[in-house]
């Protein structure tokens, strides 16, 4: 099977305690909180076929890697990726990679950098392989998911081709 | 409180053992000897309250560092990032990070190598979150520290506003 | 000693399971097989003084690199550094590192984003030191293993001087 | 409150391919297969009201793991703790610990020592804080699960309290 | 120099927020709180020559220990090494050691069980080397530091003399 | 295969510079030096069909175990566990392990402790699964030796036939 042809299933968490306060636990793309416009950003982008609301609590974030990765794929992750004492995003997940890609943070900040100057340094956005599947870390703000989208969509197939062992 | 309005004190640590051997142990911002101009460069672009000489020795840098935080909320190294075996400054700190800043040593080899080319990558700037704390990591060189200057003036209010929980 | 002068001997190790499957154990310059374009690429560009050919295996990797590095200032290994499963070739040398040089598998991204885009991202090629030695790991293909002559031909005497305790 | 009036739940893990092959996923402690001696014995020492049966797959024990810590305070894991290849319930669990308990695996082998001798030094049971929770993973024979139970009823009120800062 | 005519110095650290708390920070073998059994115990069966209290902070037990080596060849802490979330002095400490002595911790818990049977297991009694010197961390109880105080009596002057190399 | 049936090859490597300088690189079970007797009692005890005599450095140590590991099922190894800086034997291959074998150390200094009592602690012997290979480390004193061997005979061929992945 050739790589363009691949197909994959996407999950997409919101890392979010102020959205988690409000809305409480929300699954399901049906489900989207209105104000969760980087969640829905990546939803609609990637067609993704599973959401999940979590707060910044390392457990909860694994809980819902696992539970993402038994159908999808793919998992995408946007918020808690900062330099605040709660954002533990990168804590949860790092852990659990089985190959770190170094140059997708590398990257992405490179470019981000571009945009924002050195704010750019602030964000841990990261992306690593578990097993044959891929986790990509984003920061919450619309605009990073916008730049990581970018980079996703230009390297996905690819790394995924590669990940399953395709190539 | 906004980001711009946040007051901060500023330590500076020069980790050079040529220096030690000539001057011995130095404290305090009155007494940077003559000839660190690395030193004195980041004491007056920082108004830095501290400042410390020591040799490359893991222990005598990371007393330096726990004295300084003690009272300072960021603390500046210059000097043993590089790649020769005494070069200890990164083994002595990053130990002692609670995030690392992948992003801030990065850019600075980014922008290195569009002033000095491939010999940006025998730098390993780096910085990290010790706490509500920052700590940067620059080489020795005074060309190395104004680059670092530059880029830590641009995100260091963002940084610590994080690091501090207010954003 | 002028870091111009700086005399070092260079090993060269192709990391293929597909070639070792078909030409067995390969050792010596002299024996580099027809159809490895990139570890011929590398012994010719430093005039290498030993080459080996061993499959994507933790063990034989790392132990090529212990029979390299007896000999050679500088061991440059070439494949295995990818996303694939097999890909092993950055989990073997890595723990072998006393310091790594996070820089150069930087600056090798952000120049072959230039040339090939976002695909950037899947490549993990890094370098470190051993001891007062250099370890390279390059991308298989001859493009990247271009880029990667590029880079070193710019640092490495300037690595080495460091490494070795000179500067 | 007192340590010896805290409350707590507990779930069980079994971790068996074998089994799993056999009965599929299983929930609840009121579906433990009629084979699962082990499991049976640690549901009903500490009457636990939670049971999950999984294979030898890093990513489906740390699930269940997430899942069972949702509702239990204490989680004992039954199987893969030895050092056969497929063995990976150490692998899975030792990355979540915020604090390992270095002493329950050292007790359990100096008093399996005393039952089996040398073949006590196979054993890599294991356990650990996570937040305000304990895991603890046992071997999967009969034998040792009895043993383990032994060591765990005699300290786990005091690990508790410990673990929620009571005491 | 024979290993029994060796001659070092301890220093002693009472890791502990209530007293911290009642006493403020306190320094010199002089000044021992009335109610610091263990430290005094400390204190008097090596004849230490430094003291110091401090708080469950990782920061200052780590500077404490700077100041401690400084002078001292050996450092014995006392408290904080359980399972609560507030013990920090491992997570202090550890990332400080050159190498670790596993077998203080083991021997420590294996006396420990022959006096208080299963509850042996909550200690994370350890110790190292650091450099040429030795810290040993107990827990905070007199009956644990006398266990502690003989197990040291019986092999200091052998690792010390180990550390420094003389044999 | 039952377990009792398992063949398996031995490798055995004298870790010591003072012989090392005496005798320079020895290979070969019929060429182990005279004064050697802890290298000869693991030959004779395991009928080892390899034998390498290498001084205390981290890069020939991992040499001699990776050449080892090609013919060998088993490398013991014997000297340079202690705590003097020199001793960089467990330094050397810890790394290198798939699975650590706690227990091996564990069980050592207990059984060490009743023959020596507290020098025990000084002993840093570990044990490791690479692959499905074991390496023992053990200090270099014939009476520990002794105390190895035991312990090895008693579990080598249940520990190989899990690393082996036939029990």
């Amino acid at each position: 099977m050739h790589e363009k042809d691949l197909d994959y299933q996407v999950a997409v968490i919101t890392v979010s305690t102020s959205r988690y306060e409000k809305y409480g636990e929300v699954k399901g793309v049906e489900n989207i909180p209105e104000d969760d416009a980087s969640g829905k950003l990546l939803v609609e982008s990637f067609d993704a076929s599973l959401y999940f609301l979590v707060p910044d609590d390392v457990m909860l974030i694994r809980k819902a890697v696992f539970e993402a990765l038994e159908e999808a794929d793919v998992c995408m992750i946007t918020g808690g990726t900062g330099l605040n004492p709660k954002d533990v995003t990168v804590e949860a997940v790092e852990p659990l990679f089985t190959k770190k890609i170094d140059g997708f943070g590398e990257i992405f900040r490179m470019l981000s950098y571009q945009e924002v100057g050195y704010s750019a340094i602030l964000s841990r956005a990261t992306a690593g392989i578990v097993g044959d599947k891929v986790i990509f870390c984003l920061p919450g703000s619309s605009k990073a998911v916008r730049l990581g989208i970018e980079i996703i969509k230009g390297s996905l197939k690819h790394i995924l081709s590669h990940a399953k062992g395709m190539s």
